[in-house]
């Protein structure tokens, strides 16, 4: 997404990778409903998404708190959509200038705190390393460069990795369709996965590590993020294989003694029975879809954020 | 699918929930075809399908040996293929009446066989259960009544089921597609689940037991499935909830010591890739798309058959 003066453009990620479509967006409104329907995802993006928001409501003299609460209620799980706009409270009365150079900071300190997770989370991976992960976390998720998609970056600008097996993430596929863009882009070589294909990938001793981004992470280290994660971290721990979480600061909840408390959204049932909106499944399939669940922090051999590699047991305040 | 005088009707499995489409075959390389492109699936049905296939052959005066060999590459997993067609091969030299009355009871003894593990395996389901399952193993896998999911049927007609839920089971959907479409036809509440939801189902306590098929069985318990079985198992196993196999006896190979002489077929990028024939991922992305995975017997709380319960250790002979 790119701030043009007096909107916000954004890039449609529901089209990615066969169009690059960009959606201007002129309110808050429009702006908690591409957050909602999913046209900008990932915890960090979002985040920046809302930031820009609340300049929207200040060039356009709308009432700030109104503002504020339409963007919030945009998605319950990632804590960085209101980490973002607590920031920006402090400078509502501050004038449009200062919200807009919030914002700026917010994405520029996002982008470096990646790089900082790049560099640090690098040196947890081997030489020759194949790597699992799940869901999308590079730069289509955050401001630049990726959080668990950063550190395979990282470490592939190093030398060190050799395969990356990317799950595909059901129901929306955004590791089918956004990490594997990612990847291809980068040339860092991998294969697309069925998410259950992961557990027998593991028998056969082909995974080194799994890295995996985070929503919301608890006071204990718990992590809520994309559904499917704590499967992966229950398979790792079975085939002791370490599994780590990547994530910037702002991603952190201490306010949350544990991951029980985090709220998990649960989304439309046409996710997994439909697509390209064409019908898979019966009519009338009833269906169970959440979006996110929630990793133990002892099931979690790091947490890797831009001040460092954390270890169990964790204890963030 | 039926037998109609001289030729094979059958249900296009691929078409389904949407469009009931009955094809006529009318060669062994057609059945193989159909086979092959998964027009039939479930171990049990395949098995059936090159029954006929072979009366096919008889019929229209084709070298036998040359029919049974067609059939037999048309897919290396399931044994309950190469059971049927070692069961025809004993009466080649008998004519076409002799195969078609051969073929008919691998049929019928196959519903029989289902209605048993029905039976058997609903003893194994508690009051009020909610019990897991992947792929389909109903009706449309067999010659009717289901292994798996004929132990729900059994289980659910003595009014022990509470709640069903039902794998996506990736990449083809055969859960979303057509497990949903038994289970809505015969009233079972259920929902179906991308596979990455389980573990956190098993987590919340919301799984009593899991059921799966198979489709093929070494001697020692080690189970081949559909992919994604053996991840259901070591979850089950983290998360203390039984584990249950069920198959015909055809699906037993005691040839093989173990599961890693099981042969698992990788099928097509695409079956990843695209959905509906639209692509998903982007252009060049590779993939790693196995049909199958091997469940250790170790794993599997008990393997239901028609003549019983078998509990661990394994040993079939």
């Amino acid at each position: 997404m790119r701030w043009e003066g007096d909107h916000l453009m954004m890039l449609d990620q529901r089209e990615l990778p066969h169009r690059e479509i960009w959606l201007a967006l002129t309110t808050p409104s429009e702006v908690a409903g591409a957050i909602r329907n999913m046209t900008v995802r990932g915890a960090p993006a979002i985040g920046i998404a809302a930031a820009y928001g609340m300049v929207l409501a200040a060039q356009q003299d709308l009432d700030m708190a109104d503002a504020d609460r339409t963007l919030a209620e945009s998605r319950p799980t990632a804590v960085n959509l209101f980490w973002a706009l607590q920031r920006m409270r402090a400078h509502w009365q501050s004038g449009e200038t200062r919200l807009l150079e919030e914002a700026r900071a917010i994405e520029t300190q996002d982008l470096a705190m990646n790089l900082a997770i790049g560099q640090a989370g690098a040196e947890l991976i081997p030489l020759e390393a194949t790597v699992l992960t799940i869901c999308n976390t590079g730069a289509l998720a955050t401001a630049g460069h990726g959080t668990a998609l950063g550190i395979i970056r990282s470490a592939f600008s190093q030398g060190k990795i050799a395969h990356v097996y990317a799950c595909e993430t059901r129901p929306r596929q955004q590791g089918l369709r956004l990490t594997a863009y990612e990847l291809l882009k980068e040339g860092i070589p991998f294969q697309s996965i069925a998410d259950s294909v992961a557990a027998s990938l593991m028998r056969q001793g082909k995974v080194n590590c799994v890295v995996a981004g985070a929503d919301r992470i608890a006071a204990n280290g718990d992590t809520a993020n994309k559904i499917g994660t704590y499967m992966l971290a229950v398979l790792a721990n079975y085939h002791k294989v370490p599994f780590y979480i990547a994530a910037p600061t702002s991603t952190l909840d201490p306010s949350l003694a544990n991951g029980d408390l985090i709220p998990i959204e649960e989304r439309a049932a046409t996710e997994l029975t439909e697509s390209e909106g064409i019908p898979i499944a019966p009519v009338g399939t009833p269906v169970f879809n959440p979006a996110f669940d929630v990793t133990p922090g002892e099931l979690i051999d790091a947490i890797v954020t831009e001040n460092g590699v954390f270890r169990r047991p964790y204890c963030f305040a």
